[in-house]
């Protein structure tokens, strides 16, 4: 949504307030950073998370000092950023990158019914692997008590996305400099089994 | 440097303060996040950045809301993360990710020497595309004036580092569950030059 927290003093063309595109760039990612301060200090944590319809999700340790500051609903910036390529101009001032990022501004609400904790630990999981809760030996009821569940309103949600080529100057065009994008791309590389898992088949989730 | 304030309150086994392994962590990186509060309200930014011996160097618009309220010098936090592998166990629980991570507290500083600016700006974008800087073309008075670039101590840094294979319960280990790690990647796809680059080759130092 645009709030006067959400619209940048610069290059607002590249910013995006619906749902389905903040959603996406939601679900691409591996991990967001969640920032908030105690007497004017910051404090940042990159952590892993999931989206569940218009709420993002993350869990931690009862006992962290990240997780015990946020329980108590102060304000948080949550930042998660896919960068997906360089953009290389013939000029450095120029040069960009292109990427995918969205910010939120929200405040941290506990989870405290039992199964939607649960629930949200297998939105978590899922978010780094899919389909990989199903599989696993089921949780006690002494680790979801030993986790904290925090849940933030997308409400005062943004995106921002920058993708294509180069924009030189008009002057600049006809230097002989090679300009163009480099892609970047996150991959996942061959499963490596632990000891115990050398003899078992890979799941098919995981090819 | 090992400070009250990059002490953790848990996992404390994981954290480095060499600057050795702090640098190449921030060496490695593409961009960082960065964030500052103004009456609380916390606000976060990705963005491009450098190191110079032990400070880090970012840039913008001189009219960027950001910089202009973190080159007052306020506290912010740096965070940096690689993400290296998603860690599957056999239980929810025990799940992790292996990264290597950056935090950094310090207050802004900003560069006004004229050729120190230029040489920010160029290690900022050899960060991103090594080698790059030489072969472009010279920045101008302008361009350097519309520009802030802004100076940060790593002297208050600290890294988190996780490697390794899943840490299961002992008695979890015996449980026909694939566990293991998959390893993360970033990596560089093939350059797309632009129109103006289909004819030029492709510089030694993008192949």
């Amino acid at each position: 949504m645009q709030t006067p927290r959400t619209t940048p003093s610069r290059k607002s063309k590249r910013m995006q307030y619906d749902p389905a595109t903040i959603y996406s760039i939601l679900d691409a990612a591996l991990f967001c950073t969640i920032s908030y301060a105690v007497d004017g200090q910051p404090w940042s944590l990159p952590t892993a998370f999931a989206r569940d319809g218009n709420r993002l999700l993350i869990h931690g340790s009862v006992g962290s000092h990240f997780i015990r500051e946020m329980e108590k609903g102060i304000p948080v910036c949550i930042s998660v950023t896919l960068l997906d390529g360089l953009v290389l101009a013939k000029s450095g001032f120029s040069h960009s990158v292109n990427y995918r990022s969205v910010i939120v501004f929200a405040r941290g609400e506990k989870v405290e019914d039992y199964d939607q904790k649960v629930h949200a630990l297998a939105l978590i999981t899922n978010q780094l692997i899919p389909n990989r809760w199903a599989d696993l030996r089921p949780e006690t009821a002494s680790e979801v008590r030993k986790t904290t569940v925090l849940s933030f309103s997308l409400e005062e949600a943004s995106a921002k996305i920058r993708t294509g080529g180069p924009l030189d100057e008009p002057e600049d065009q006809t230097l002989p400099i090679w300009s163009g994008v480099i892609p970047l791309e996150t991959v996942r590389r061959a499963a490596i089994p632990d000891e115990s898992s050398v003899s078992l088949p890979l799941p098919d989730y995981l090819r």
